[in-house]
């Protein structure tokens, strides 16, 4: 057992997956759980992910050793802010946001400075899928969990949110906020935003149907993160500008590159710069395996 | 039986697994086959692809009924000159090219005009995976196989190509050569540059490894069309340059907009572009399913 009493703000994908993992794995004795939406809070009851489920924040964290903020990562200081008047005061507060650094200012603005019990933490998994519906007992097996630690945060807090994510399979690393988000501006944030601007030109060309129709595999996997919550991602866009910002330049500029390899028929240029993507993509395979 | 004597130019993935699917289909009594490459003849041989290889185009073609010419598209035209003085006189040649106006255009070049039994298609299948010794029998069950007839056609030609995918669960459709190429251009060929050029761009990033061994799921489904083969890619975008040139266009001014949007911190049209490409994918995602 990590944890006698979990509370779980914010019933999505993530949050509820969690609910279930920490379940299966026999690693918290009870779960409870608020959302602002009443849909969501029925779902989570209706579908057993979650013990209780509260009207407020506030009730939801009454008992509980560790609050789990799932929210979406422009509302992680508003939610603790929610709670904290329910919370114990030997409470340990975790987040699950993609961006790490404003998740930090955030919470520093709402409490003055990160206080040491407040442990930032980001698991690398999810799927283009929204929702508690969604929710799957093995999304954090074998996957990472990046915490990026502030100063004067306890090493307590720090090992209790790190003990939930070994219990669900995750396998934990630590980082420094700012490398953290130009890592996965350039992992996963660029390519959400070259995904959705992809299917988004598509989309406004001339006989679209027919287009899609003949789409094959190659392209739905390509575009396969286009379908996820453009809430979400509009918030992660706007949490990481800078990192963004400097990664999206650089693609414009390569794609312009391109454009005049081809008008300038540098056809070895453009066969050089495919393999040296190909064999980039072979390490990559090789470190994941 | 729809063959009696197939021909194979060309033993990669695509003529490797139509060898595979056509005789697990009882379609064809015997497969001949050549490559100019001696390492892909012997393998063809030792995986039991191909019933009898053969050491030059002219002989393979000796005997057949069908010439499936399975290779790289820019040596489609080549190919077909290479086998011709083999060739029976009521042969009937297709290709698996994924542009069509360039193979008509080169076909037309090499033999004065298209004759009436060359039959230009294209199998929108295909892995990352280049290679005979990836063949797979289901390759093409269930896809779509685009023929883009020309005028002048024998239409005994053309049905006899199509029955040939058919026995191997693709379902054949028609349309115009300039309206594929621009279908495909939009589909496959704009994705693969952006997943290169997207690649490559992280590899040159400082700390690549660490970029690399952070990346989640929706990397790995992103970029997996950049470990496709560079030749092929470079063929195909050199062969249809027209219309990917467009497209490229279009997109990179789609991503100087979103830098435009991040920018002027104008949120809501991000939130609007990313929510316009959301449902423009489940669209597809209906026409698929």
């Amino acid at each position: 057992m990590i944890v006698q009493r979990l509370a779980i703000i914010g019933l999505g994908l993530i949050g509820g997956s969690l609910a279930r993992a920490l379940r299966a794995a026999g690693a918290v004795a009870h779960i409870s759980g608020y959302d602002p939406d009443s849909s969501r809070r029925q779902d989570a009851e209706r579908l057993c992910v979650i013990d209780k489920v509260y009207d407020t924040p506030v009730a939801a964290v009454r008992e509980a050793d560790l609050v789990v903020l799932a929210v979406p990562v422009m509302h992680t200081a508003d939610a603790l802010l929610d709670c904290l008047p329910g919370c114990k005061t030997d409470v340990v507060i975790t987040d699950v946001g993609s961006t790490k650094q404003s998740v930090l200012a955030d919470v520093a603005r709402a409490c003055g400075s990160v206080p040491p019990w407040f442990v930032a933490a980001h698991p690398i998994a999810g799927t283009e899928k929204s929702g508690v519906a969604h929710a799957q007992t093995d999304l954090f097996r074998r996957h990472r969990v990046i915490l990026t630690p502030h100063d004067g945060q306890d090493p307590a807090a720090r090992a209790l949110v790190n003990r939930m994510w070994q219990a669900v399979g995750a396998r934990v690393v630590e980082m420094d906020a700012a490398r953290h988000d130009a890592i996965f501006a350039a992992t996963s944030h660029l390519p959400h935003i070259l995904a959705f601007s992809f299917v988004d030109m598509l989309a406004q060309l001339d006989g679209e149907g027919d287009i899609f129709s003949n789409a094959g595999g190659g392209f739905r996997d390509f575009s396969r993160i286009a379908s996820s919550s453009p809430q979400m991602w509009h918030d992660i866009v706007r949490a990481n500008t800078g990192a963004v910002r400097s990664l999206l330049d650089r693609q414009i500029n390569e794609l312009q590159n391109i454009r005049n390899m081809i008008d300038t028929e540098r056809w070895d240029d453009l066969k050089a710069l495919f393999e040296r993507a190909r064999t980039a993509r072979e390490r990559y395979l090789t470190q994941i395996e």
